[in-house]
């Protein structure tokens, strides 16, 4: 365990970037892709798949994790990576975002957010200063700022105050931080970013972007976005905040996305991303292969002896025919959700790097245009 | 492919018969449990598991496949072992058993069953000749005959009829095996086991093997047990039914059964196995090991860092802490059922293996012995 955070930016071609973020837990290749691991299990995949398939880094929930199995309870079982086995990087949400759109009875006011528990009615309050703590007694090695999102389209106001509000929780959290890492709750390493807040508005996203910078955090992500907008308009915000933000800081562009998302967003500087869409894609029997995405349940595979991808290096797409993916995904069967959970994992992280091949040989924007014309082909 | 079908008795001890299979996909190595791949999948399990952790054959059901994806279209696509990627010997059931517990409308005369299928509403009729069929169709390395078991208690009378129509139609089955080998749709080295019923009534087991041994089967199964009938009730039919059956045979106990109940068996001469209950268990939270079974759905398990069993040679069983296990069962995760699953898979597998060494040295009885004790341990 090295005790050292540091982004080293190694190349840029066409707006993409290629870097290094040096964790605790080992190096994270940007642009990177982290699949969810919501409740400590990215679902249906184990995790030496997501280690072979070449993720450097994945992500947990904090609100998930705080009321199942509760914080306290994985930092008595020596972490969250000792927990769920995952010995590289993880990086945590600080809650906020899924209590807004999961918890029951919320209120939010400028202090944090109390709700009950989707899981059994419990109370609970989530403060900037809890928020940290968790992540801290979780052992993340990239831990985020409790921030309000404001789903859009929202009014101006609204927009602002979230801003405003988020601001002075990024100071707190920072605060809170510090603190942890004077009584050993945090470890040296282990690195707190700010969000970027202000939906599409490009006078609060400005406001917001140098405000955090001025606070100075090791990096930086851009919240809000997805949630509602247009893709232009996420991506021009993109664009827009990334502008402001120090190039010697990693940029994480938080729920992004589909492969063609990901591919627009790098090209406008984002360097990390998570979704859910692979494996929750997979369950539903949906694949994404370099030819666009495949429907699996569609009874045209159901006589189909190739595979998803012969050239693959994942088994779960090169090994096994669409003819027996569909079958099992129309018998509803576990393997399904395996095989396909895996296959888009593995996928999604030979798409970031081979985005990290072509920024490295600055042939970014060719192959960001053939690839992106390949993906678009119509759903199968 | 070897062409040959074989079974060598290679040591007894007590009981107990240390053999092997030759099939047309390699050995298996008895006493064997196999596994059940009821919709051409081990349910929640990986193939290269399996065979890591052992297992030398799969069964898989004649019903579930008939109706989805089809026999025809498994043949279309190579057959069953290219199908769902498994290299090594597959035994399939005739489909009789699951027709008369799942299916809709079902109807049994002398003919065969007619039946409406669970999953449209189709109808289809299963003869003994097209249970043969289908099974070939499939690439069985082990067949079995169409067979009626009566569910128990049952008057005599039903059960007799059962054992006189199920004899008949092992003839019919016979038949029809020879007419493919003849036509090249059953190939040399696949072989048609004989099915003894009877119910738990000695003169009619008797009855029923002796019929079927001068039928020469290569190999016999003994059904319709496990459907009610008490535990001793069971295993005296069992002992009964193998006493008629020719020592140079494989026996196959259908369905069957809890750690206990293989021990029992294979101590009265019974040689393979199937059940559902390694992988059903393991869904629900249930882990087989050395010390009996485990509920992890059990609060007391919460914030235990071990393992299932840290001697296992199967990872999920060693490398897992038990607080892990609870979590992703309570939670409802995927990967709690695959971890559980695969676990179980392993202890049956390691299970058969301390059977078959105890035996080769001539020290079964007091394994078994032993062995019993350790695992009626009280379900924690």
């Amino acid at each position: 365990m090295s005790a050292s955070f540091a982004f080293r930016l190694l190349a840029t071609d066409a707006g993409g970037r290629l870097g290094e973020i040096a964790t605790p837990h080992g190096v994270i290749r940007t642009p990177a892709f982290m699949p969810v691991g919501t409740a400590a299990t990215v679902k249906a995949v184990y995790p030496d798949q997501l280690a072979a398939a070449g993720a450097d880094v994945i992500l947990a929930n904090t609100y998930h994790l705080m009321l199942r199995p509760g914080a306290e309870r994985i930092a008595r079982l020596g972490g969250l990576h000792r927990f769920m086995r995952w010995t590289r990087p993880i990086l945590t949400d600080s809650g906020g975002f899924q209590v807004m759109s999961l918890a029951k009875l919320r209120k939010i006011t400028d202090g944090g957010v109390s709700f009950q528990s989707h899981l059994d009615g419990a109370s609970y309050e989530l403060t900037p200063e809890r928020a940290v703590e968790i992540q801290c007694l979780l052992g993340a090695d990239i831990l985020m700022q409790l921030d309000e999102c404001v789903a859009l389209p929202a009014a101006r106001a609204e927009v602002e105050r979230a801003v405003v509000r988020s601001l002075a929780w990024a100071e707190r959290s920072q605060s809170a931080f510090a603190r942890n890492l004077d009584l050993g709750l945090a470890r040296p390493g282990q690195a707190l970013f700010g969000i970027v807040q202000g939906g599409i508005d490009g006078e609060l996203r400005r406001r917001s972007a140098d405000a955090l910078v001025a606070m100075e955090f090791p990096g930086y992500a851009i919240g809000g976005l997805a949630v509602g907008e247009s893709p232009e308009a996420m991506l021009d915000t993109l664009a827009l905040a990334a502008e402001r933000l120090p190039v010697d800081r990693p940029r994480y562009l938080m729920g992004v996305g589909t492969p063609v998302d990901l591919i627009e967003a790098v090209a406008r500087g984002a360097d990390m991303f998570d979704c859910v869409l692979p494996t929750r894609s997979g369950r539903h029997g949906q694949a994404f292969t370099w030819s666009g995405k495949v429907n699996l349940r569609n009874a045209r595979h159901a006589d189909d002896p190739a595979p998803l991808d012969p050239a693959s290096s994942c088994p779960a797409a090169r090994d096994y025919s669409r003819a027996y993916l569909h079958h099992l995904i129309k018998s509803e069967e576990y393997l399904g959700a395996m095989l396909l959970s895996w296959a888009n994992t593995a996928f999604y992280q030979q798409l970031m790097a081979a985005m990290r091949a072509a920024i490295a040989e600055d042939r970014f924007a060719a192959w960001a245009s053939e690839t992106k014309t390949r993906l678009d082909a119509r759903s199968r």
